[in-house]
């Protein structure tokens, strides 16, 4: 059986797929592509456990056909094929691909060897795509990394009939970012943040389908659908724990401050926390660190609120810059108070995004 | 004593210096960084014991001083400085270093305790140096990396009345590169091939200068001045390798030829030297590899001369693509002889180069 189709489509396909499907793994079948043909697409699937893809290309098929191959050896020759449209012929037990002079032979294994995930007949809610992904992306970086209680290297979806709410956190810190609207989904669930990346790379304009589905988040995008297992487990009560009544309160450029913090911190000593101290008053913020080769400062001129008397707050200078990268323009930074009081940073000209992060002690 | 310098002079001069000087070693004071002012010029100069460096910066000094600085905080520091201008402060103990709002005082060790490498008064050879550096450029890959014969690791510079030539070989590969004309040396060196890189990042335009001192190969180009410690050992008579014969050869473009190497040999198993085919006949040059997950092939039309009757060869398919790298348009291909008979590649446009590559055995 014979399919004609664009290497652009096929390679982009290929590029979604292998970021789910392992080149390498102890259960060799996870490493298999499963690809189904039918009268006019080709269906191409794999899965990680965590995360399955599917992919849909349309095409002239004609014959239903059943197949499976290395997806990363697949991927790695469509990616290089020297011209514009790639002919795939099946046979009993390899698949040809020819473009232009070149063509290969890839190995066939058996279908029934490849994983088969199942993908929802019907996703009841909707959403955004762009904005979906970007409120993802905005909250990501809070999520912890490894060697953590387990929901906190997820991130928390919550979907209510006014907005949707996308929250991470890791303990010392915490992100959220709110979409408006409803989806048609009433309901809080916890991806793991590595599935959340993947979800955040796959997703473009247009509208995106979501349903929830024997412990998974299954969104649909154009000729994609991506399921994501479900972490197990309560989300901590972070309402509860972000302050509403602020001594103090600074407006600047979410841009220059980071920027200023980084620059100051590389005299800081990694073993300290990467520790940085920012000194408020009359409207002067100086940032400082010291470490083994030295100290630094610097200053920033801000908008202040609040009371006149200096105000010093220590901080992690990743966790203040990574909790600044989504504000594009100028940021509301409010202290609680000092010493570990939590301290709360906002878009000045946007509502959808908080973030909190807790100083370090004995600033 | 306080110094004022462009920020760009000074990262520019310290990205250089800091490729040489460890940032962090088993001695300590080989990653200090020895500067020294006079009336007009800031000195640089660092050294990892088979490289020493020196970058001069004009500059309104004054004074005579010498201090030592760590030199890869220092150049971190340098890089993200928020504005054009930088104010070096030297004082008895630490370096202040002020930039826009952005100050830092950086912890001075003893001059004494950083290295005092000596350069050459004067410089008796001359050659151009982006040339040079084309040169060096064109012949580097053919070096062996590690776990081999020495003078293998290394670059051999043939200095003569008539030319340069730079000559690299691995003991399975060979690349020479021929610059015209007399330098004023008159002289074969090996330098290291990890040097012959940071010598190639540092030559631009202009002129360099040449000279061979102390066991070392001096350069000095602008405002840097490099000494490289020469290799000891004999380079093997490569000449007398070069095959002068050639039943058939083929004209092609080189970077046609190394595309479909590169697509066919994702066939090729890691395990049996990354083998590529070579069949040619009648103008048709097929290249073919298999492994494990299937066999590729590709069709080429070349030029071809010589012998109708088809010839196999096989190479290593990194072999093979690197050495056409440094052509530009055609390649011509010359084959000595099949089973291990070095064919050699040259620019069909330029004489300057040549590559010899030995095929691999049972073709």
């Amino acid at each position: 059986m014979k399919v004609h189709v664009a290497k652009k489509t096929l390679a982009e396909a290929l590029a979604h797929v292998e970021r789910i499907v392992p080149a390498r793994s102890s259960n060799p079948s996870l490493s298999l592509l499963r690809i189904s043909t039918s009268a006019d697409v080709v269906e191409m699937v794999g899965s990680n456990m965590d995360s399955d893809i599917r992919a849909r290309i349309p095409a002239d098929v004609g014959a239903n056909g059943s197949f499976a191959v290395n997806a990363a050896v697949f991927a790695q020759v469509v990616r290089v094929l020297p011209a514009d449209d790639v002919t795939l012929e099946f046979g009993d037990n390899d698949l040809e691909i020819v473009s232009g002079n070149y063509g290969t032979k890839l190995q066939l294994s058996a279908p029934s060897s490849a994983p088969e995930p199942t993908f929802p007949d019907a996703y009841p809610g909707e959403a955004d795509a762009s904005a979906l992904s970007h409120a993802l992306a905005s909250v990501k970086y809070a999520a912890a990394v490894a060697d953590f209680q387990a929901v906190f290297r997820g991130v928390k979806l919550e979907f209510s009939d006014s907005r949707t709410r996308a929250v991470a956190s890791d303990g010392f810190r915490l992100a959220y970012f709110d979409l408006g609207g409803p989806t048609g989904l009433d309901e809080g669930v916890i991806a793991p943040a590595r599935s959340i990346e993947e979800l955040i790379k796959l997703l473009g304009d247009g509208p995106v389908k979501l349903a929830l589905a024997e412990g998974r988040l299954c969104v649909q995008h154009g000729n994609y659908a991506l399921n994501m297992k479900l972490m197990e487990g309560a989300f901590p009560d972070y309402q509860r724990v972000i302050p509403t009544v602020f001594p103090v309160s600074i407006q600047v450029k979410a841009a220059a401050l980071s920027e200023a913090v980084n620059r100051v911190a590389l005299m800081a000593d990694k073993t300290s926390n990467n520790r940085v101290d920012l000194f408020i008053k009359e409207g002067t913020l100086r940032v400082t660190a010291e470490g083994s080769f030295g100290h630094s400062q610097e200053e920033l001129q801000v908008s202040q609120e609040g009371t006149d008397s200096e105000i010093r707050l220590a901080y992690n200078a990743k966790y203040l810059t990574e909790s600044l990268g989504p504000v594009a323009g100028e940021a509301l930074v409010r202290f609680s108070g000092s010493n570990s009081s939590p301290s709360v940073i906002t878009d000045a000209a946007d509502p959808s995004y908080l973030a909190m992060v807790v100083p370090l002690r004995n600033a």
